[in-house]
């Protein structure tokens, strides 16, 4: 698939709810995923397509997720983006807030190589 | 400056309509520019802080600019990304268009060393 395709195809599969089944599908096995904050290991890097699925696992199960959108996708040479709009509460705080981020996936071989997210900052 | 102090600044700059002057203050001498689709040379890569402004130059001299707006930014960990909203009309073809964009600056040395876009594509 092009770089198009793979963009047209997790951004319907997102609108769907079906973000396991978009990562499941498109994420290449070595993967690498970018967050702007580091994780409970004090990296900002995830490496493999299992852990970057098991982040995603335990994201989900952490927050309640009241409302989620996609936009997009924009699409670039080898890369695409798109922006995610999360109205979420994280369980063991009772904290509620939007996120709005931007994911930028990196394709090599119709597959997806590395994905990196932006946040809002303020 | 730090990803999000150069980051606020380049949208502060773009909100004020002073898009040259983040170019000129902002930019590292050997930026790379990636662009969705290829130039007049045939290649989607501009090499240069001279060159890059002066793409940007001739794109603002073809085109009457009615509106733009500047969303962001989302900051990474040596990224950030910024959304782009122009209507515009192709002064050669009169033809009238809005545009969506994502920009992806990359980063060091606090300054920009790559920007990278990608379209809605449809």
């Amino acid at each position: 698939m092009t770089t198009a395709e793979v963009a047209n195809r997790l951004v319907a599969l997102c609108k769907e709810f079906k973000n396991f089944e978009a990562m499941e599908t498109l994420y290449e096995p070595d993967i690498v995923s970018v967050e702007p904050f580091p994780g409970p290991d004090g990296s900002f890097e995830t490496n493999g397509k299992a852990a970057v699925i098991q982040k995603s696992a335990n994201w989900a199960q952490a927050h309640e997720i009241h409302a989620a959108s996609v936009e997009g996708p924009y699409v670039g040479v080898d890369k695409f983006s798109v922006i995610f709009n999360f109205e979420i509460t994280h369980k063991a705080s009772g904290n509620r807030k939007h996120v709005r981020e931007v994911g930028i996936y990196t394709m090599d071989g119709g597959l997806i190589t590395r994905e990196e997210f932006h946040v809002a900052h303020f």
